[in-house]
């Protein structure tokens, strides 16, 4: 018997599960489209039964016999509390889904819901740059900017399950409009879709030359590729968003004194472009007891199945309790 | 025999100390200079000397055998995991001092050490406004501003004991100088030295009249008064202030989302001048997801001898792991 967990990511257009074992080795991974169920109860049945399939197909070709220990699941606006999805603006499936509840119905092991940068969190604590660790930060520069605080060992949830919301801090007063309704919150600025503001930014401010004046469509990975090739509009929009963020976990560091901040998702894969600089205006920021002490680091577990495996550490952090 | 626990708070000028029962009721209470003794030992020596002349006085006068369970100590700078006092600014003994250890050369029971803000957190946790709370933030408002955060029922002491420094986060961009030698630091606008400032700042800026114009030195306690009288320029600053830590809190919020947030301290002491403004500023500023959630409260073991009893509340902690 192999002991094993269930990792589902729930993104907005597709939802990739897998099949995790205590090393944080993804054995099985596939996906379903998230977006084509007009009831999300046909959705989690469909979900359920390519899992069901997935560990029977696995154990068929490994002739392994899988024990599931549970179902971990990282999803947009998570709450760990209640096992519920609240009010995701990119699902479409509106008001408080009660997920937890409703893949129980469809398996025998506990289900275990989080945020998505939560989920990144507890994978990194269990499988990866935070191993050991008992007081780190996980920040995930996305589409958004999601966090997850570790203190004390122990996920803060906070008295409603809906803690680390550092993406929705303001960092710019009366800054650029957020989603949110409010203006210069950190992921306006520091996320893949703040850096493409950054560059829109700066394209019309100026007339300096760059490889990207001219582009239809600016991407943060377009953004990457002309730094690469040394753009400086491009170099200097990583040094604004670096900017940002360090001073952003300058504070952070002052509240929470971390051992690491561990950076997470598509913006912290530019590396150096975002790495050196952000570390730089953090220790530029930070309160002098603070300096020098903590690690900006990058994610151990990033790469294809990053968030399947997040989402599954989320069922051995809950079986060591 | 009687269970109590000594609490001593380290001041810069006075060190109060006490006996305090399990309730948080203080049975008797004395105080010796902080500031005159060159050597930090013969300050030991002679406050724990005192300590057990109250401990055998109290015995003999109640006619209770006193069964001590500990000493905790509330300090500026204090670091729970080393039991040291380091760089603190107020004292005279520079470097990190270990009180801890020097007052164990004196009893033979446990000494805890932390910082006061998280004395004040744990005090609240254990006799006051958030018994019962697993997630709350004290914020003292005090000559500067301290914090201490606790999370799933357990002080946030992070990495290296020195977490809570919300003082030292960064309110006001290019704001005013801090003594720690950055810029904009939340102490700086609210504290009671940092109304002050708003005072004098106000006053310089402006004619308008005002009961503080031609005071020859304002204090917090002034413009208190100012503003109890209707002085408009004290009004303002109370509104001042109030909207820099309405608008820190809210941030804080979305980090670690707390049941409550509890105000100690002198300029907490200012009432309703301070908390209605505060809350309201910081509800316009939260996330949706927050708003009218998490409760202002009053500190509950404030007065005369609270930070006595929040040391002490360190040692209850402590017994009951």
């Amino acid at each position: 018997m192999k002991e094993v967990a269930i990792g589902i990511d729930i993104g907005g257009t597709n939802s990739v599960y897998g099949i995790v074992d205590r090393e944080g080795k993804c054995l099985a991974e596939s996906t379903i489209r998230t977006d084509k169920y007009d009831d999300v109860k046909d959705y989690v049945k469909e979900l359920s039964s390519a899992i069901k399939e997935l560990i029977s197909a696995y154990s068929d070709e490994s002739s392994l016999k899988l024990d599931v220990k549970g179902i971990g699941i990282g999803a947009p606006n998570g709450n760990y509390f209640r096992g519920t999805v609240e009010f995701a603006p990119n699902l479409r499936w509106k008001g408080v889904i009660h997920f937890a509840d409703l893949f129980k119905e469809h398996f025998d092991f506990p289900v275990i819901l989080t945020n998505d940068a939560n989920a990144a969190a507890i994978g990194e604590m269990i499988y990866g740059a935070a191993k050991g660790m008992k007081d780190f930060i996980v920040v995930t520069l996305g589409t958004g900017l999601g966090s997850g605080f570790v203190a004390n060992g122990e996920m803060i949830y906070g008295h409603d399950g809906f803690a680390g919301e550092l993406g929705h801090t303001i960092a710019v007063h009366d800054g650029r409009p957020c989603g949110c309704g409010r203006n210069g919150c950190l992921e306006q600025y520091a996320s893949a879709t703040g850096i493409v503001k950054t560059v829109n930014e700066f394209l019309r401010k100026t007339s300096a030359p760059s490889l990207l004046r001219g582009e239809d469509t600016i991407t943060s990975k377009k953004i990457h590729s002309a730094a690469i090739a040394g753009d400086k509009l491009a170099l200097e929009a990583f040094d604004y968003t670096a900017k940002i963020i360090g001073r952003s976990l300058a504070d952070v560091v002052a509240i929470t004194s971390p051992e690491a901040i561990i950076l997470f998702g598509g913006l912290a894969l530019a590396g150096d472009y975002i790495f050196t600089p952000a570390k730089k205006y953090m220790e530029e920021y930070m309160l002098n007891i603070f300096k020098n002490k903590v690690k900006l680091l990058p994610s151990q577990i990033a790469g294809a199945n990053a968030a399947v495996l997040g989402a599954s550490a989320l069922v051995w952090k809950s079986v060591r309790e």
